[in-house]
């Protein structure tokens, strides 16, 4: 086995739009692990939008990444050596590593991953993380009912996508903005919400709604933020439910935005907007896992990943977040089973 | 008895800034009442921020007003004459009345009035719909609990100082915002708030939050908007509760106004804020109106109204809560009990 390992670090802090400068590709060895650890593998590493938080020198719930420090990211990979009774060399185990080849993780902090139930990229989609965000955020801020309209932004990404399936599950009528015809497409066709608008091509998105939100909006999942937002707030129905899980159009903000003020129009229908963090969940992943894997096992929830090729191609994996390049949710491919 | 009544009329409606234009004192009759309800002379007549939203042409939780219409409100007033079994002549009531000399009520749909407890004024403020709007939007969206710091906007208005009051009772640190040192003082010396921070007067709302409020913000209730409320946002604890109760540094816009989004920050610390309408508690008002009552009785709930003498100076009291003329409930004395 090679002893030579290679990871990413924080090269410099971002002003405003991150780029491939502020990442460095550094060449160390293969840690080894102690009592109750594992080394593991990296198949899959998943980079996420709330990661341009961590760029920034400021206190947030995700701890600030120094300059000079490996970048942290979840990760699907392959035991390579146990130091733990739990797991054995060859499982397959998700959890908290690092943007690199190979990483020591704490057996008690990692899952199995069963590739029967879906392959192990998904895990760090719609069986990971984003996929109990979805369900989280849209089950108990959402609340939706039968017959609500829920309204999804960012809805072609790895939170929306599971959002508006799970809606769709208790009865609502569904509508996603997206940034392509391919993504509003595969809304559509595949998953089954009932109207999608591509926010890209579209001038008015209040007209946009009005036609495929004729009700109003009952739930609003935010992704994103800005002008998407500005017009969904204006549509809220009474006792509109607003889940705020990210706000995309704004991370890369040097100085507070502005846009109009949301909280006039809260009054008249009294609606509730409230930000939403999963981690506030953990007590009950276990739930979350275990439907959505039956979900996904069964073909009921539809998932779907985009792939970068080479850990030297994670920043640019990252970076083509804020540009919507992903459809679903957007992993690296670090290595492969049968690679040596 | 007089047959002369007068009413004051939506002359026209404003833009931006009300004035006295549009106002008009119409000169009319006094209505006869008919089975099952009251003619009624008003005592006192509330004006509150709420209606300028009434003064617009556009659905909203309260009816527009239309040009030409007698203007409507809380009134406190004496039945004069009763064609019902439930009040007498003499009694007093309150209920939803008009900007006039005498109105006619239906007697289902008024209160009874025991001046023992208050002033009949304090019935229109701690007593009436303010107090029961800093009952419910403090405590059902609030949820203070002892030991959080709630900040009050708007604090020395009919709303903001029962909810500061209520908050103390609840073990909670309180600090409000109000427009004079004479507010201020008002708040800090007889309502037992820990701090007040004259916004006329501080540069830095951020710097005065600092040290009147150390620990962050756990519940905020804000009447107002605008700066104080940007500052706010800045300052919310983890979980923290933001009722929605007023906007009025807003109301007179003509435009969408515009400022610092608040989305981005409401996830790191998972802020729940929601729009509050006192109508929605309605099947609770007698829990409310009983325990402000004792609280009243007991002198444990200090309030204080401003009175404008006279039905003619209607408008003026009602423009002068835009400029904070007010000191807890601006009513207006339209008769009184030895006048014939």
């Amino acid at each position: 086995m090679t002893t030579t390992n290679r990871e990413w670090i924080l090269a410099e802090r971002p002003r405003g739009e991150p780029d491939p400068g502020c990442f460095d590709l550094r060449e160390t060895t293969v840690p080894d692990p102690g009592p109750g650890e594992l080394l593991v593998r990296t198949r899959f590493l998943s980079v996420d939008p709330y990661m341009r938080g961590r760029m920034r020198d400021a206190e947030s719930y995700a701890e600030p990444w120094d300059v000079g420090d490996a970048l942290k990211g979840g990760v699907v990979g392959e035991v390579v050596e146990s130091v733990s009774d739990v797991y054995d060399a060859g499982d397959l185990v998700t959890g908290e590593g690092t943007w690199s080849d190979y990483a020591v993780l704490d057996a008690d902090d990692v899952a199995p991953v069963d590739p029967s139930v879906a392959p192990p990229e998904a895990h760090l989609g719609a069986l990971g993380m984003p996929g109990r965000t979805a369900y989280f955020g849209l089950l108990e801020i959402g609340e939706p009912k039968p017959g609500d309209t829920v309204v999804v932004s960012g809805a072609a990404g790895a939170v929306g996508s599971v959002v508006g399936q799970i809606a769709k599950r208790n009865g609502c009528r569904v509508v996603g903005f997206a940034g392509s015809d391919e993504k509003t497409a595969w809304l559509t066709e595949d998953l089954g919400f009932d109207a999608a608008i591509n926010y890209k091509t579209t001038d008015d998105y209040h007209a946009a709604l009005d036609s495929a939100a004729p009700d109003g909006v009952d739930v609003y999942f935010d992704n994103v933020g800005g002008p998407i937002t500005d017009a969904v707030f204006t549509e809220l129905n009474l006792d509109a439910r607003v889940a705020v899980c990210g706000q995309i159009a704004h991370y890369n903000a040097e100085e507070v935005p502005t846009g109009p003020r949301k909280l006039p129009g809260l009054i008249p229908v009294r609606a509730r907007v409230e930000g939403l963090l999963v981690t506030d969940f953990a007590s009950r992943f276990g739930e979350a896992s275990e439907r959505l894997g039956r979900w996904v096992a069964s073909g009921e929830l539809d998932h779907r990943e985009t792939i970068v090729e080479g850990l030297a191609n994670a920043p640019d994996a990252f970076l083509g977040l804020f540009d919507g390049d992903n459809i679903g949710k957007q992993v690296v491919r670090v290595s492969t089973a049968n690679e040596e």
